[in-house]
C-alpha cells in the first residue's frame, strides 16, 4: 500500500529566520506592507510503501528524526494519505 | 482582517531535483528503501491583512509571481484562512 506524505519543516517560532526577514522586507517594497510572521522552511513530498498507516507513520518519523529535521532549531508537521499507484 | 497563508513552492514534476535525489539515497541507507517521487521545495508561512479573501488572494499571488517563485522550474500551491490576531 502506498502513502503520499507531505512534510513541512519550519524554523522554530521565536528563532531568528533571516530568510523570512528578507522576504518580509522584499514584500514591503512590493507594496505588501502588512505581512507578519513570515517564516520560510522546507516542504518535502514523497511516496512511501507500508503495510498500514501505523507503519507508514513509523517510517516517516524515523526519516524525520534521523535525517530530515534538526530539533534544536526546527519543528515539523506532516500529513499522510493513501496514494493510488 | 488577517489571513494565515501557507504556501508550498516545489520543483516542477519531471525536472531534476538534486536535493530530493540526495534525500532519497539517504533514506535508502536508513532502511527506507521504497520512497518514491521524493521532492524538496520551500514552505512559506505568513500572516497578511486584507479586507476580504479576494484581496488576500490578490496579494499572495502578486507576491508569488513577482518575488517568491520561478515559473520556469517551480510550481506552487497555497491555502489561506482567516486568522485571529
Amino acid at each position: 500500500m502506498n502513502f503520499a506524505v507531505e512534510i513541512d519543516i519550519m524554523p522554530l517560532k521565536g528563532l531568528l529566520d533571516p530568510q523570512g526577514r528578507t522576504v518580509k522586507e522584499a514584500l514591503q517594497k512590493l507594496g505588501i506592507e502588512d505581512a507578519q510572521d513570515v517564516r520560510i522552511g522546507k516542504h518535502i513530498h514523497m511516496i512511501i510503501a507500508a503495510d498500514n498507516e501505523e507503519e507508514a507513520r513509523r517510517k516517516v518519523e524515523k526519516a524525520l528524526e534521523t535525517l530530515l529535521y534538526n530539533p534544536v532549531v526546527e519543528e515539523y508537521v506532516y500529513t499522510l494519505k493513501p496514494h493510488q499507484s
